[in-house]
């Protein structure tokens, strides 16, 4: 609709190197990244630089996963930021009267679906966010509609605790209402001995990291370890040690050996923790900070960086951010998992770095502020053997090769 | 799964201005008809001109109307021609690998749909191939369905019966190897006077030179005369003397102000057609003759026009398609679906004209060559106010504002 | 300039997909053709398609050609239209204040240069434009001054008197004010054995047509047959026959041979004819006569096409340049210089053939209309091998490899 | 020629995606600035991203600048990397034999221009490599003549000492094997004012720091203030005791004011200096030092950073120039010209900073490598009003409105 009506006479005079919605796709399709469209003369638009992203890159699946309710879903969706006009002000899904039709297409896909385990324990799947470009976490009306029907709700929140955890805490609990009472930290050997370049004893650095990280949010703490049929008693002890030593509940899982038996020793702790631990939750950060100082205050409480340097294109678009009355939204930090810093290969608890924001965008039907500090993939490529090569159906109709 | 491959190392050595095969997405997006992508650098693929068509323009659709089973349409799918490589031979979907997942994902889409009228009269509806740059007619699986489940089976061609029938009969029919028994013309009034610039009197030489046509493929004819409010007895009359002459039946439909009641009559005519009538179907050619002559035989048979004129493009392009071994397949035209001529404006009869084939396609995987008359449109665009601007929500969930 | 003022602002509204200008480089250059440019967001101007033309192809080049003075040539090239207004209406390049500048760049190119032939002979070399996409002629101020300094001026129409001639007598001879005394058609044998696809006996048909042809300006006819050592004699004496029955002129041209001596002969005839044959030239149309009429003109006495057929695209392209005032301009054709029809294969004196207008494009400041009847190239591409690979400078300052 | 072997099968294996070698236009034409090429088919030739550099900005400038003659022009012209293969490798100019051509080209421009000035002096000016993207010098065969031809040669290095002083000494006196016998530092009252952000005592911070930087190159030094009408004698004085204190010479230049009479002061210091002081000429940096080492020596003590921050984009195309065998070669750096930081409002002396390098590219025909601090901009636009709108030419062929 937005080129629509750009090629209709343009009333809203969208400025068309300045749009910043992206078309979407549900593919993998590398070679739409970076599109030239509207080509070939004036029937068939006006040209200008687009790119696809994937579905759940979009900031419509951020939107669908923080609504509260069909009307809240409609203004949101009109309340993003389709692009600005030559004047450089923003123009609004629902300028552009786009935001009903969109809410009638979601209509349906605003109800959480109800699916099964393999054991036939009831689980609710909904919402994907990107982590890397979103917050991550799975919808709010999920959330609330386990609290509702279960005793106990578990949700999870991945990509390391830096990015998830903090994300679920600052963004999602802050904008559902919800307090949460125990926090699982879930962790590997194999995982500590990567983060240790191979040796347990300096990758437990980051697991230390974590807890003390998730210290800050007040919410009681237990760490799983998923066992492996590698791991050595000692091992295990070793973790288990670090553990006490920080004062917070261990306990080993064995659902990947034992399905759900083998789950339930954590199961046990974590109902105990329930009922004899209180929660305390509080936020890392206080939502009428300025979006400078809330991003410091991820990057140096949480990544523990020495400070943060702000590109000069990053602090323009804070500066714009801001005047446009968004300062109080919350941030969702766009980094690499991998690390605490910026650098993918730094492991472990990484110390004396510089966290840089390449760039800010502001997501006004999601409600959050992204800081990126790097480049971020929003449109995944095909392998060199695609999985569709192997994918085939048989003369009685049963499609083979999707494993 | 294309650009993937030239991305991953050509190993078919692809030739990037000579890829076939669209994009496909079924959306009205005129910006998307002319497109660049795969812009921005060596992670993105490689840079070349796409554009994209909508669903029902794609091969894959008219693949899905004429596939007999499963197996058929895989094996349709792998022939399809994506483009060619630097030496200019074809390159097929097969090579490519694609067609086992292509056939997976349309495992359920072969089967045809049934639906029921307003008065609760079971239909199959089932596929949509473009008429302007495909068949235009359902599938060869629901039809076969329909003469296997019921005593008569009725199915439409539309467009014009110099392409929505020629096509029928010399397509489909050859391909389903299906006799039809009756053919039903449908006419108005209102269709008959546009064809005579406001005279009815000069706009049944249309109705004459379409009957004239279908007598060709030996089916017995009845022309049913939609009837509307505004009609007159002597038009009606004036009407069904021109079939009288011609020595075809004649019926009224009143579908339109009685519904089915309506349609009473003209369906005990074709009831007593089919006991009392005998069809002597053959289609317009014989696949053996060379594509010019197939159509040249199309262009002065049912359009009539003195000749045809190839442009040295298309010429080129039909002795390739010869020299590929294509020369027997059936020919698909493209044409304005106004005027028996390739101007639209040409009302009525036309004559003393030249029908010019512009371009000429190789459908490798449909098994027909497309041969078009002029710039036909394969992805739509939106008007200036799309209906999407009315469409909306309210609070109770109802989706209003659709039509 | 355009894409400069777009880019501050767009004051004059121009439509970004309706830009005729073309930027123009002085390369061969293949890549050039079909362009976008303005990429890389709000620094780098306004995306949109171009294509590169090569000097001569520049309408500057014909403007350059046809003035008649400094400010007959500043004026010409402020008519110039670079495109179209978001209304449709034409924008200039004196709108764009750039023909001051345009002017100044050309105040020593619009002086024609005087250089001489290996024998000495002075000789004004002025002006090159394309003669497929302009009138082909040097400039009309080399003619003039030529006028004034000698005693007998000669120019060239190069391509076919059918193309190079017949702009000669209908744009340029008109817009000079010139009239010509001597018609010379130059010919050889091999180029008429050429025309009967080996056939001399045939090929003489397309002189015969050409003398017609020229006849109809009024003008004293000579042919001079540019001799070969392979010529024969009974070849020879065949064309002058065929001169005799038209009665015209006819003289053996040996410069190929003997230089300027070899030319005696026809100078003789050609001062000869100066004085005792008289010269009556008139037009071949009258500018008044609408756009179509005169296109019909050349096309049927010159070209002697049955008739023509204006695409549906080109005739609104007409409609709208008679509309904007320039239906008094002379015409320009662009056909291929082989053939008179629009097949380049079909040589000889072609007959019973439709000459077909695919495109026409106003020239407001060249002041004609270019009537095309196929593409035409107007940026060449370079060889396999390109000369340059082989040019070289040795140690001593010496380009080697140019020829 | 790249393009067209690209189209011409490519024997080289060019990645389209991978060619670093850029158009170039003597135009300031900001939609040239990212483009794409070779679209509409297969007769256009290969479609990719390019971008067109403004003349000065090119490789071939530097080169023209720094070879010592024809054989050592075409030698290094045919070094220049143009692009890589598929396999990553560079193909070079040479490989496509266009470097006999460009030498060809060129002949005539690798000889200085004499000139004079207002008052008769002879001046040689040859060649402008952008000081940004190149070194900034004039060429070498002009210095040498200088050298040859008068008894005392003064040559100019813009843009700050830090650049331009930097590459002079570090870049063409090692190439053209010179030793400078003086140094003149030019500055003036208004810019040290500038440098303090008003405060003149604040900015003279600025030439201290130049001073300094330079006494490590072994020259004897001269500041020369250029003296206009607002500067008072206490501002004067205050410079000339900062230049005491440095131990450094110090003179007025009136020449703004008095044209050549007014630089007669500095003409004889200098010529005492060139008696009495000697210079001890030595380079910052040894080449035999890594990359990396000589990016840091140069911006640990030139600019004075604390450290040096290489992106590891930039780290990588450091790898890869080193593996090509080019670690050998001088840096050319490319920094903004207002501060000795990467942040040009970072003033003065400027003291605990990063320098951050975010892009290194080989230059293997101008023999150094260039390395970027931020995004450089090689292809200028017009502003809004551009100077060609107010040239024009009267009708006696005067030129107007050029100043």
């Amino acid at each position: 609709m937005i080129d629509n009506h750009i090629h209709q006479g343009n009333a809203l005079n969208i400025d068309v190197r300045n749009i910043t919605w992206k078309r979407c796709m549900d593919l993998n399709d590398r070679a739409l990244r970076e599109v030239v469209i509207g080509l070939g003369g004036q029937l068939n638009g006006m040209p200008r630089q687009d790119n696809f992203v994937i579905t759940v890159a979009s900031e419509v699946m951020a939107i669908l996963c923080l609504a509260i309710d069909l009307e809240d879903l409609k203004n949101k969706l009109g309340n993003i930021i389709i692009g600005y006009n030559l004047n450089g002000e923003a123009v609004t899904a629902k300028e552009l009267n786009a935001n009903g039709a969109m809410a009638a297409l979601l209509k349906d896909a605003i109800n959480p679906n109800l699916v099964q385990t393999l054991e036939h324990t009831p689980v609710l799947i909904h919402g994907g966010p990107f982590a890397n470009i979103a917050h991550g976490c799975n919808s709010i009306r999920a959330t609330k509609l386990g609290l509702k029907l279960a005793d106990i709700t578990i949700t999870e929140a991945g990509f390391g605790a830096d990015l998830g955890a903090e994300k679920f805490f600052d963004i999602k609990c802050s904008k559902a209402d919800i307090s949460p009472d125990v926090v699982v930290i879930v962790t590997t050997i194999r995982a500590l001995k990567h983060n240790g370049y191979g040796e347990l004893k300096e990758g437990v650095s980051n697991l230390t990291r974590h807890i003390e990280n998730l210290k800050i949010y007040g919410v009681p703490i237990v760490v799983a370890l998923n066992k492996f049929n590698a791991d050595t008693e000692s091992e295990i002890e070793f973790v288990k040690s670090i553990c006490d030593k920080q004062q917070v509940n261990f306990e080993i899982s064995e659902v990947w050996e034992k399905g759900g038996a083998g789950g339930e020793a954590l199961a046990n702790t974590i109902i105990n923790m329930l009922e004899t631990e209180k929660s305390n939750y509080r936020p890392l950060y206080n939502l009428e900070l300025s979006l400078e100082e809330k991003i410091s205050k991820i990057a140096t409480s949480i990544y523990r960086a020495n400070s943060i340097y702000i590109e000069p294109k990053a602090r323009r678009e804070i500066e714009k951010i801001e005047k446009m009355g968004y300062s109080h939204f919350p941030i969702c930090m766009a980094k690499n998992q991998y690390s605490f810093s910026d650098d993918p290969t730094n492991l472990g608890a990484s110390e004396n770095f510089v966290t840089t924001i390449k760039e800010v965008r502001i997501m006004a039907g999601a409600e959050f502020v992204v800081a990126l500090t790097g480049n971020v993939m929003v449109m995944p490529g095909l392998p060199k053997n695609p999985s569709a090569e192997n994918i085939d159906i048989n003369k009685d109709g049963i499609v083979i090769g999707l494993f």
